[in-house]
């Protein structure tokens, strides 16, 4: 690989040029990824499956070849002369290069290829609630992921789970989640019955009546999104099965997709995808394309989906402001349409089957399930013949509903079937770290709630840009909650929103 | 980059895993490249011009990788193990490597940064018909390129702009190129005035009323394209500014552009891009994803959008067939929905501006045009500065007529903004070669317009996948021509085309 960098330039610099390349790779996959996700016709899967597979290991290639590798130790004997982002940044690099250099090439390539491809034959699977017609796909899969683990376990010396989540949240380990959702578990289920005793004796849901024509639900979408500060000239809004954030931080595209007898979900969703649009596009813009100017890990980039969504979007304060856009939109009357029913349908608590549907009351013991099955499955405590029975047993322990289906049961999500195992935990990570961030931030500045009751995010995105946004990657998750607000993860900041939004009023 | 071949592989077989991988690099950039024409917002535009420029770099990294010359050696010295579809994927292979090695990386980054980024300015130039904002930009873009053709001119030992009409036409020589247009100048300027006298003596064309949905237009299109065989699980009909056939042969991707007041003209164009796409669908399946496996150049290329939109969909048999079903389609009425109006309408001769709208009679000498202006700025004859006022002169010579806007002159073709210089002859080439060969199949099988006249193409199509589709790059361009028509490119066989099309009947 020829670097076109003069001979002269430091060797950290040649070293960024390098990661710029890789990130223009990673961007490519990013796209790729969201064509094969929203428009690819069915036919194009398998060469779809190569084209991924041979940019991942090109991808590995240029991260594990030995030119990189002295860069990297030519560079950090450079350190002195480097600022506090370049610094940054060669941790990063390194964290890569270490990462990279604990994988063959032979097993990434594979890993990319059996992900592809078990993706593909789980969306028939789901469709036709047929778990046996994925299984082998999803045991060979399990087996590289296992293998892959072994390795990084290895060569970071972690623990095989931790060295899988390690990827999505970089220093997350489990023995820490454990604490966290132990705290959560012990709170919870109590709580859940207060919920639903006080819903029960709140006024019934009432849901708005349809149909709600899809032109109308995408420009309602529309609205709010640039509300909230979403640039179109820079993303775009589109539809697919499994709603997502994907493409790259210039050009964020996001995806929902449509009921037409129900509009509130659809909307929900695009909101929570432009939190983590916002994200992406409010990323430091001078490290574009380095490791030190990319998203922090999963957890963070969760809690910005859900600070929007479930922290302000679900909030009297933002209901209030949006049911009357809403009536304008489709031409609502009733009482469906007034600000505190669609309060009480957005805070709306049932134990239900789907986590992408769930309340945020109940999110939290989908996310324990997932984490446990998937712990016990790396370590190779389970086998995926065991699946099926497992999740409706953990259901029926931590929801007490059993699923019918495993349409409704262990076929619902993509993560497995698609290679990401390890990841399921930062959703509700993600959950207690935005109320952590959304409460500190109206303490420091009190105008950011009043404002968005105006249909008004600046103060909210201003603060958001300037604690987590801009900040890229330049500390750790820890280390910014920290920073941001005063404290590291407190799950009582969780509990206290949850009681304060459940049980009040 | 490590290979994960087994070491006791040939080096043939290590080198048909090398291609695998850069065709799956290709493929990715041709992903790209659709999503830019299509979907992607225009903030994006740096960033995708990044992603284009690095993969082009490590796809010419891995081509000029001297791992790589050293498996075609070795691979040459294993010849007499091969079979032929082997050996002409070795020679195509050689072809490749060659041409690679001719040019630096640093060279290959800036042509496609540079192609980008002029692409997106000549956008905007076009529709404010303003040349010198986009001047400095095509200025530094031909730089680059006299840079190019200068490099392979040496390292392949052919002149400045042969060396460049190489990439889009294997073996194709000016000299010859000089010759053929030649032949078609000294015949159509005559011939043009004949059939506008012929036309003023026939009936008035009358243009059929609109609007036409474009929902309705897109049905109509997607009907025809089933009717051709065109396979809609491996690929996608879309809209984009300039249509264009993309993607890959597993996954291709036409596009099109509707005018709600005329629906022939998005027509046709769907027809001829599908031409494109049956060719891609139609390559030999047991060598996607090499060389051999490819297209030949594109005159065979253009031959095959050609021969469906010209030779045959602007034919009577099959406006005959069609008529009724445009009727249906539109619920039209009266005398411009005859068939013998919609072919006068489609065989309508004229001199007019606009290379992409011109008719077959006239679009030669557009060809002819840009084709001597190329010539000359690729050999230093001429400047950037010059080329509105001789693209002017030039349209004044060779049609009679003087382009009043850049917009309807030098700014109206993506080509030379976008980086390819020394397309333009492809398209005469291609309209010649689809005459000779659709005379040829006509002739060996007579079933064929017959069938035509019924809606039925496979007789065609079974005709075009043994001649020319399932060939692949097997043979060169000209030997395919002999071998189905038995002879090399012969103009008469399309000047008789022609006067049996526009001076008959």
């Amino acid at each position: 690989m020829p670097d076109s960098a003069p001979m002269n330039e430091t060797a950290y610099a040649r070293l960024e040029q390098r990661f710029r390349r890789l990130n223009a790779l990673s961007e490519a996959q990013a796209v790729l990824h969201w064509d094969m996700s929203t428009v690819m016709p069915r036919g194009g899967h398998e060469a779809r499956s190569e084209q991924l597979a041979e940019l991942s290991a090109v991808h590995h290639g240029i991260l594990t070849a030995s030119e990189t590798g002295d860069l990297v130790a030519a560079a950090e004997a450079e350190a002195d002369s480097l600022d506090d982002w370049q610094r940054a940044n060669l941790r990063e690099i390194k964290r890569r290069v270490t990462k990279a250099m604990a994988l063959t090439e032979d097993l990434v390539t594979r890993l990319s290829r059996a992900s592809t491809t078990c993706e593909a034959v789980w969306r028939e699977a789901r469709a036709d609630n047929d778990f046996k017609a994925v299984q082998p796909l999803v045991s060979t899969l399990l087996n590289l992921v296992r293998e892959q683990a072994q390795m990084k376990s290895e060569a970071l010396g972690l623990g095989l789970y931790d060295a899988l989540l390690d990827d999505y949240e970089p220093g997350g380990r489990s023995a820490e989640i454990d604490v966290v959702f132990g705290e959560l578990e012990s709170f919870l289920p109590g709580f859940l019955g207060e919920v639903l005793d006080h819903q029960a004796k709140s006024p019934k849901v009432i849901l708005p009546d349809g149909p709600f024509p899809e032109e109308k639900q995408k420009a309602l979408g529309q609205r709010f999104m640039e509300m909230l500060g979403f640039d179109f000239h820079h993303g775009r809004l589109d539809v697919s099965l499994h709603p997502f954030c994907g493409g790259t931080p210039d050009d964020v595209r996001i995806t929902t997709r449509y009921d037409d007898n129900d509009f509130t979900s659809a909307l929900m969703g695009v909101l929570h995808e432009t939190g983590h649009a916002m994200y992406e596009r409010g990323l430091p813009k001078d490290w574009r394309g380095q490791p030190v100017g990319h998203a922090l890990g999963m957890s963070v980039h969760e809690s910005q989906s859900l600070l929007i969504e479930m922290q302000v979007c679900r909030s009297k304060t933002f209901l209030n402001f949006a049911a009357p856009i809403m009536v304008e939109t489709f031409g609502g009357t009733g009482p469906a349409w007034d600000a505190d029913n669609l309060f009480r349908l957005y805070t709306q608590v049932e134990r239900s089957f789907i986590r992408v549907d769930a309340d945020e009351v109940t999110y939290p013991a989908h996310v324990i399930l997932r984490y446990r099955l998937e712990k016990a499955l790396i370590e190779g405590d389970m086998e995926i013949a065991d699946l099926p029975g497992a999740w409706n047993d953990g259901m029926e322990r931590l929801l007490g509903i059993r699923p019918p289906t495993d349409t409704l049961g262990c076929l619902q999500d993509i993560h497995w079937y698609d290679g990401a195992w390890g990841y399921f935990p930062t959703y509700t990570l993600g959950a207690m770290t935005a109320a952590q961030l959304y409460a500190a931030a109206r303490d420091q500045n009190p105008e950011i709630e009043p404002a968005i009751g105006r249909g008004d995010f600046a103060p909210l995105m201003a603060w958001l840009r300037e604690n987590v946004h801009g900040k890229g990657s330049l500390v750790s998750a820890k280390e910014l909650l920290i920073s941001a607000t005063g404290k590291p993860l407190d799950p009582k900041v969780f509990e206290n929103h949850l009681r304060t939004r459940y049980l009040a009023g």
